[in-house]
């Protein structure tokens, strides 16, 4: 069911810097609540690499991400902040003070400032320029995540990509498909030494087939199906790799998504804010974290921590405008109870 | 023995900012030697509230001031970063890439920038503003600080000030000294509602006096033997509190100290430095921390945390000129072992 939320800060994006900036309005006394288009909160930490360990949280020698987010959702904990998951905010009508937002799923946000944690955005694949491309995503038969591991048993599986996950499904897929091509334009693979040992010993003992150094470079088949994955040698050698399906890992790129309709001010598809204020070119609308472009910005979770505080005092008059924000320290006013 | 160093930024104050700074440094292969006043560091964090609960350090949902310290040292553990402490750094010379530092106890550091974490400055405490008042305190008749509770046996005390320090030390005092007064300009104080309490009890009980609302007026004696404290009340009337000591607890003010006179630019006390770069009005002489000042900055942890980072990017090129530094993720690169 759609919801209708009534706020201070919509903030959208949930990942660390989104999740800090629902603690540093709170400490404001700001209400907040957050948006996400992914089912969970903790951006990339979450859904890309919950136990690595980052080693530049200030006061955290190490911290596995998928830790960071649980000791920043303990943080918010206090304020209750409403979330609204898995859904994506498509629309932003209003203006500062008096902001409504739409989600593809129906739901409405009244909010009196916007603050955009969108991280890397939107999280897209980066996609092959292949012609016909799209025919073959609309089928299914060029995915860009592994949903279902089953759903490849038996298939000719073109894997595409030289780094970890590249392997790893590589590792994986060998043992339910019926065919597993790894294709990479260096002989050399990024990924960890253990497992680029592993997808070695596996090419040797026939589990799997290295096309390397090989590019794609076509897709044939018909209405949707794939028939076979043409791939190109440095040399100018051409192969053609019979196959139901093609699994591309090039990484993920930022997608602004709807956001880059709004009328910000981007440079290089990031957003460009007043370094003393956070604030867009759109008086109202904030950013903070990995989505934006400032001097002397640097895309570090800590920073997105910095200006998380520095953007909830700057919206804090726009909530109270008749208010003086006096600035004070946390260990003498503590947290709410 | 004075010590001779030679580094590639001096980091001058060791509290969580300095710590910090070193290693955000020591990531991008710059040597550091930490330097501070204190004999220990951790700056205020350890030498005025290693108890006190921090509520907005990102991902510590509550942490002491003094674990904050200890946290923070661990970090930057791999780096094994030289410490000069107990030393006041007096002298700046030299330019970008060649500086020189002297301390009050004869060091010289040699470093190709400098990186200024003094935060609130040598903490020095708020003087009253009475004639002669260099004299009292040069005999130890007129103290900021109980260094030793003992030597108040016997003694008859004014106190001075309406906060915890004086509330409490008035307490403390009590048992041991002849007579103990509190002066204060306001009926009311602002200390804990429970050790204010315990003063109206220890008033009502004839333990304490209390001169409310009356202001330090004049110290009388002879040749820094205090004989009398002259208060006077809003309505001019005047009172002669008989006196050995004078403790005036009036809070602690920011003291650049021999920094004031480098030449650097500043504003209220503060330094001014470049929001992108943190650099000061002096090339290669860095500021982070509680100590600069920048259009949208908050005196907070973590801004000093997001500037360190800031910071140690800039002074990269001075160290390293013919080196482009790739920025790199630390879940990717790790610390050094």
């Amino acid at each position: 069911m759609p919801e209708i939320i009534e706020t201070d800060v919509a903030i959208i994006g949930a990942g660390p810097a989104g999740l800090f900036a629902a603690f540093e309005c709170g400490m404001l006394k700001l209400r907040t609540a957050l948006l996400d288009a992914l089912d969970e909160v903790g951006g990339q930490c979450s859904a890309l690499y919950p136990e690595k360990p980052i080693y530049d949280i200030p006061a955290h020698p190490a911290i596995a991400a998928g830790h960071l987010v649980s000791q920043l959702e303990q943080q918010i904990a206090p304020f209750a902040v409403p979330r609204l998951l898995g859904r994506r905010v498509e629309r932003l009508a209003g203006e500062s003070g008096a902001f409504v937002l739409g989600t593809d799923r129906g739901d409405t946000v009244h909010a009196k400032a916007v603050l955009l944690a969108a991280g890397a955005g939107a999280f897209g694949p980066n996609r092959p320029p292949l012609d016909g491309l799209g025919a073959f995503e609309a089928s299914g038969a060029v995915q860009y995540f592994v949903r279902r591991r089953e759903d490849y048993r038996g298939s000719r599986v073109v894997i595409a990509g030289g780094g970890d996950s590249a392997v790893d499904w590589a590792l994986s897929l060998k043992d339910i498909a019926a065919k597993v091509y790894v294709v990479h334009r260096r002989p050399k693979f990024r990924a960890a030494p253990e497992t680029s040992a592993q997808l070695a010993a596996a090419a040797v003992a026939g589990e799997i087939e290295l096309v390397v150094p090989y590019q794609l470079h076509a897709l044939h088949g018909d209405s949707g199906a794939l028939a076979t994955v043409e791939v190109t040698h440095l040399d100018g050698t051409t192969r053609h790799l019979a196959a139901d399906r093609l699994l591309p890992f090039f990484g993920l790129s930022m997608e602004l998504g709807p956001i880059a309709d709004w009328g910000l001010d981007l440079e290089r598809r990031h957003i460009v804010v007043a370094p003393a204020t956070c604030e867009t070119s759109v008086p109202g609308v904030f950013a903070i974290g990995d989505v934006v472009h400032y001097p002397g910005k640097l895309k570090l979770i800590l920073q997105g921590f910095s200006e998380a505080a520095m953007a909830a005092h700057a919206i804090h008059p726009i909530v109270y405008p008749n208010e003086a924000l006096h600035f004070e320290y946390s260990t003498s006013k503590g947290v709410p109870a």
